[in-house]
């Protein structure tokens, strides 16, 4: 696999499997590509919520606006430049506010496929 | 593993292994916490560059600042927002010049292992 830089314009964001509110993902890297991990954008409109037992590792890092993540230890704000590492079999729901929120993720191993 | 939130002031910034340039990383969450990746903050002055045969996938997310990495096939630019994905195998050489900037990473597996 070659080196590869993306912007948020590579991405084909689609509906979040299992939502039918404005939460949208688009993978970059996955597993049609033979790596590892995959690699995506996820777009959050306002007022959006999505609660998930994580499949895999997942690591969030949140590029614009705000969003929470609701644990069972407690909820986390997250901002421009923050990351959120929610690992695998935890319970979370994320939410926004106001503002929506724009996230780069990365996910060990494939999150569709642990999803499927 | 708990649901965790980090900011940059989180990271403990050591210089980058093998340079003694202005380049200085900070693992949050590595081999030392049982799961599969490592996250991390990274810090390049301006005017730096770094070599490096890549020993892990490295996903790299610019947070500010400006970046490029010269690849075998060309020479990738990336500023806030963009995301580079380094396979392992490849071969780089990530430069700044006079911005400097700040990117998170996430590896699979844990770099610092695998450079050991």
């Amino acid at each position: 696999m070659k080196v590869r830089r993306f912007t948020l314009s590579d991405a084909s964001l689609e509906r979040s499997p299992g939502q039918e509110g404005d939460i949208f993902v688009g993978n970059l890297v996955d597993e049609r590509h033979g790596g590892p991990i995959t690699i995506g954008y996820g777009r959050y409109g306002p007022g959006q919520s999505l609660a998930e037992t994580m499949a895999v590792d997942d690591v969030m890092i949140v590029l614009e606006g705000r969003l929470s993540v609701e644990t069972a230890y407690g909820t986390l704000a997250a901002g421009p430049g923050d990351i959120v590492h929610m690992p695998k079999g935890e319970k979370v729901t994320i939410r926004t506010q106001e503002e929506g929120a724009l996230t780069a993720y990365v996910t060990y191993p494939h999150w569709r496929e642990a999803h499927a």
